[in-house]
């Protein structure tokens, strides 16, 4: 076979920075977007407490916030919401492009796989650029531009997978109007655009996760928009990262009525399972985002909500009698389902209902990325 | 408008670890696969020089010892070419989506578009499963499939952009040689597998670049092989990453004949331009990389080759007399664009012909990083 030696390895250079496992509070970056205090339960979107503004705002002034660093006057939003409803249409080409992608797909491609491709063909189909052989104004265009299609073609790649033809935005109706309309065909109620914007705004942006941080490797690089949004989709369909706000309600499916969910509990902890929407990385206790949308579903109601929190109150019990040592409380994914489902969105698009508002914050960072012109390149011991 | 305040914020907690910009230096993983040593000019596979590699072994030999921990004996190495041959082909259903797909791609759309829209739409084709619900055996059958389609779909997307009929990978070839005979659909030379089999071997792996690092972390939700890999590729194709061998060759291009290289780099200098193919981010002096593909070039000979040679000389005296403080040498890209381009590749398929040799290195690590069961999600300062 082969001749060839292994030599013997001197060692690494002993000043190296050697970060804990999976960067756990390394600071890789500074931001000017936002923030999140996991010991204080709170997070903000450019110094706003985000759970204040899911409560008062539009997603389309969240999202200009974050964008660009102020909440938008009258003047400003109706601006913004005309460029974001430019962003949502394509050309005829890039059209009819997506349109024979759709009918290409193998039917057994899942939704976020299916969002993922769309886009990917979208990034070429408009022909983006490297950012960093953009202006600043064209960077923002093609990052609203991005986002802006990220509902629709889920969207129209959920109705087509229901043997349905799918349904563009409507000028008249607002961002998170639309990403209903779309998905049902029908016009949504004012109580569920109200829920589900509250959804939308708490989960625009939330530190460094992965598919965060996967978006601004990418934008290290130089690369265009689009290969951010891509790669940051595909973090977010891992399992540990955009995947259980289907699995929480998938529990609650299996505990099936409020008497039941203490017993359940206590299994499922018995058998050292996770129990899935409870716990998160970084809030130690509550997490402000379910807070709000603990809320929100009470004042959606029906038996999904009263089983919800009544599950939530026995869950409780059992972790703290289970795991004395920490305090696992409900997390966003475990009333988001909830929001979500008592909105009319089926199951399976929820996590890109999630990427829906997340592009929102991906795109931000690749902006912001993007001005430091610093590839990001670690190191690994061998 | 909003009544939402803007709360003070306390300051980070102290303790926080901060990373230099880029993450340089900062040992993020544990890893048995490879390393780059950049103080003594060399890098290794699983403790194999990389360089002696390339000199003496086959590219499947090469991915067999990075995916497997040793080099194949006959026997291993020829099932390893059978498994690799078997991944190279696809279900008709998937074919049939992949030629829509082709048909349906805007003009507009580059190369490593193409290919990462292509291989996103394989990884739903082939019903790709989250890595944690695999077995070990599973994980890499998937790892090997997705990695072996790359230089099938690249160059399937090639040819169709030429308006040329695909040819798909013939048995009687090697890996190498499949890649030239699909892009080209001629019988390649055996100097110029043999060139380009070395180029290959050179770039399986190196280190926690951008690209790798972006698949590592997409990995580490437990996303499936085909989530990192498409994420990959966007990294890939960001101009600071994987941009250059087409741009050391516009370079050539631009300089013409050897006696206006001197005059040429010392113009760029003084313009403060950097020298595309010049200067590595963690090589201080020579590039392994450069050295045998210097030779390669000079091998194959042509005017290319010895314009290219006669430029490195002129260059490394305009960069030694421009930038006394530092040595930048020719890097891997400088003399990869001569080499390739020999071999008959189109320069719009040199960095989709880096991606082919990269997606091994790229599989293997996602194949590491998934084992480690923790997700990477560092932090930032606001």
């Amino acid at each position: 076979m082969t001749t060839v030696a292994t030599p013997a390895l001197s060692t690494p250079p002993p000043e190296a920075l050697v970060a804990p496992p999976g960067l756990a509070g390394v600071i890789v970056a500074t931001t000017a977007l936002s923030d999140v205090r996991g010991q204080e339960g709170f997070y903000h979107y450019r110094q706003y407490d985000a759970v204040d503004l899911a409560r008062s705002c539009s997603i389309e002034e969240v999202w200009h916030l974050l964008l660009r660093g102020h909440l938008p006057d009258p003047d400003e939003l109706a601006a913004f919401r005309a460029t974001i409803a430019d962003g949502q249409l394509l050309p005829d080409e890039v059209v009819q492009a997506l349109d024979g992608l759709a009918a290409d797909t193998p039917p057994a491609t899942n939704p976020m796989t299916r969002l993922r491709t769309a886009l990917s063909m979208l990034g070429g189909g408009l022909g983006l650029q490297p950012v960093w052989d953009l202006t600043p104004e064209q960077r923002e265009r093609d990052a609203i531009r991005v986002a802006a299609q990220v509902p629709v073609l889920t969207a129209a790649a959920y109705r087509r997978s229901q043997g349905l033809d799918p349904v563009g935005p409507r000028p008249d109706l607002g961002y998170t109007a639309n990403h209903l309309w779309m998905i049902t065909g029908e016009e949504p109620t004012d109580e569920h655009v109200m829920a589900l914007e509250r959804y939308l705004c708490l989960t625009v942006d939330h530190g460094f996760n992965a598919s965060t941080f996967t978006a601004r490797v990418v934008a290290s690089t130089g690369a265009d928009v689009a290969a951010g949004v891509v790669a940051a989709l595909g973090a977010l369909s891992g399992p540990l990262h955009g995947g259980a706000p289907s699995r929480a309600l998938d529990s609650l499916d299996a505990i099936g009525t409020p008497d039941n969910a203490r017993p359940w509990a206590d299994a499922q902890l018995a058998a050292g399972n996770r129990i899935m929407g409870f716990g998160h990385a970084i809030y130690r206790g509550k997490d402000p985002r379910s807070e709000l949308l603990r809320e929100t579903a009470e004042e959606l109601g029906g038996p999904l909500a009263d089983l919800a929190v009544a599950a939530e109150r026995a869950i409780d019990d059992a972790l703290d009698a289970a795991r004395p040592d920490r305090t696992l409380r409900a997390n966003v994914e475990f009333y988001a389902g909830v929001v979500m489902h008592e909105c009319g969105i089926p199951r399976e698009m929820f996590t890109p209902t999630f990427a829906v508002s997340r592009a929102m914050g991906w795109t931000a960072h690749i902006l912001e990325q993007a001005r430091d012109r610093k590839i990001i390149r670690p190191s690994a011991r061998y």
